[in-house]
């Protein structure tokens, strides 16, 4: 899709601001300024020392500890705080709010936050741009980070349409993929897409690391490293994301454990084809996989 | 470890020959010439068209078609031929090895092949560098390969002194830090430290590609493709090493499916400490392992 220079006038906002300004909030307010979108982005943050680091690297025009002054006058407020806190922080700062003003969030889960935050903020629309790393804090924020990455949309039937378009066009301009689906279908895919694979890294670390064997850390290698990668990210971020979609979760973890199951059946009868199918169906749809995404 | 420019005599080889030339043993014979371990490499090759590449690629000083061509002369023999064929190699070879000559191999399981192949040839110790990769063929291998990676090494009571200490050395001097231990102690650590990840990776991609739902794929990011690199691995080889190794295996899908079913509880009993505990522990472990293998 052809990018023009000249942004829509609904995307372009005298001020933005961002509530919490670590990694993703971070990465929006650079690649904002760096794509124009805004007169002014005002950062929320919680620690004085942090008003010096967000300047520093540019994430931000004005960071403050003052959450009326952060939020006076914005017309698109991000929360970039943890899904846990999503629906107090809606409440705090409802009173400093424009009425105009367009809110949403990068939470990694939709429906436990839209149903939270809709009924304080009747112009919020939720969002999740799929570009998390185990990385934390604004030190690693990335003007790119959206550029490609897919971002989820999760209107409501009683979202207000013009939000829901300046929310779509804004996550577009920062070169996102967007993609408008309900708030349960995204919290059914992202179990099994995101969350799956992050329980299964903490799990592969617990039972190996947390369990070791004597002589057995001269074993471990880059392929234990790679599968486990995810394993670092932040803890209780996690556990607000496992909190709040935790059937989802559930659901995605039994479909795992039936893989294993019938591997190790496999496994018992030591069955030749059964195993090599196992392994081949694997290695077949990940390259393919890999091969259209290298396409797109 | 300091290395001295001299090889020791044990190691200078007048010939050693490479049964097999895909990713390991190109790699083998790229890092032996590179630190001038032989007189001459030779690698046996099944195609006639592999002739040409490995001798383009310098992995091979020769290379042939021919059994007896290959291996006659040669002081060391290193087999890098799938784990389910080694026993049948070993029987083709024996007719032509030359008394003296020490036989190694590059096998990812070690009870089974060392079980099979020391009866037929008593000169035979069993190895496994640790340096596998989910790339194969030739044209991936790398003269520096072993350098830093830990390369098992498992005599037996039968093994012959002067033949143990000929493959420790040979591994050492690609760069390899040579750690012995017995067989058993060999699978059973790497059936949870390499064989584990292998198979839930390979477990993450069938659950989840190969019973995709409606507009998942957008959802797919780096996590996913990281956790699930090694899947894309030979399946002919992880067959062979789930066959050879199939209990070990068993008994690490049991420890994983352990802390999964904790998990699970917690998700139940939306229990936040558990799990917050549940990544917690998973991040320090990984962090603390990653930061001790960066020191070494």
């Amino acid at each position: 899709m052809a990018k023009t220079a000249a942004l829509s006038p609904s995307v372009e906002s005298p001020k933005i601001t961002l509530i919490g300004v670590g990694l993703l909030g971070g990465s929006v307010g650079l690649a904002a300024k760096k794509r124009g979108v805004a007169g002014c982005i005002t950062g929320l943050v919680r620690r004085s020392e942090s008003i010096d680091e967000c300047l520093a690297i540019g994430a931000v025009d004005e960071a403050t500890q003052d959450l009326a002054e952060a939020v006076e006058g914005a017309s698109l407020v991000i929360l970039c705080t943890p899904v846990g806190g999503m629906k107090d922080m809606a409440a705090q700062i409802k009173p400093y709010l424009s009425p105009e003003a367009v809110v949403t969030d990068v939470g990694s889960v939709k429906a436990s936050v839209v149903a939270d935050v809709e009924p304080i903020l009747p112009r919020f629309v939720g969002s999740h741009p799929l570009c998390g790393s185990e990385k934390t804090g604004v030190a690693h924020a990335d003007a790119d980070l959206f550029e490609g990455a897919t971002c989820a949309v999760t209107p409501t039937e009683q979202s207000d349409a013009e939000a829901v378009a300046k929310v779509n066009e804004f996550w577009g301009v920062l070169g996102a993929k967007v993609v408008n689906l309900t708030t349960e279908a995204h919290d059914d895919i992202v179990a099994r897409t995101s969350h799956l694979p992050h329980v299964v890294a903490s799990a592969l670390v617990n039972a190996i690391l947390g369990k070791p064997v004597a002589g057995e850390s001269d074993f471990i290698g880059t392929g234990f490293t790679d599968t486990t990668r995810l394993a670092s990210g932040s803890p209780t971020m996690w556990r607000d994301i496992a909190l709040t979609n935790s059937e989802a979760i559930q659901k995605a973890i039994n479909d795992l454990q039936l893989e294993l199951s019938e591997l190790k059946n496999a496994l018992d009868a030591k069955d030749g084809p059964a195993l090599e199918n196992f392994f081949k169906e694997g290695k077949i749809l990940r390259d393919q996989w890999l091969e259209g995404g290298e396409k797109k």
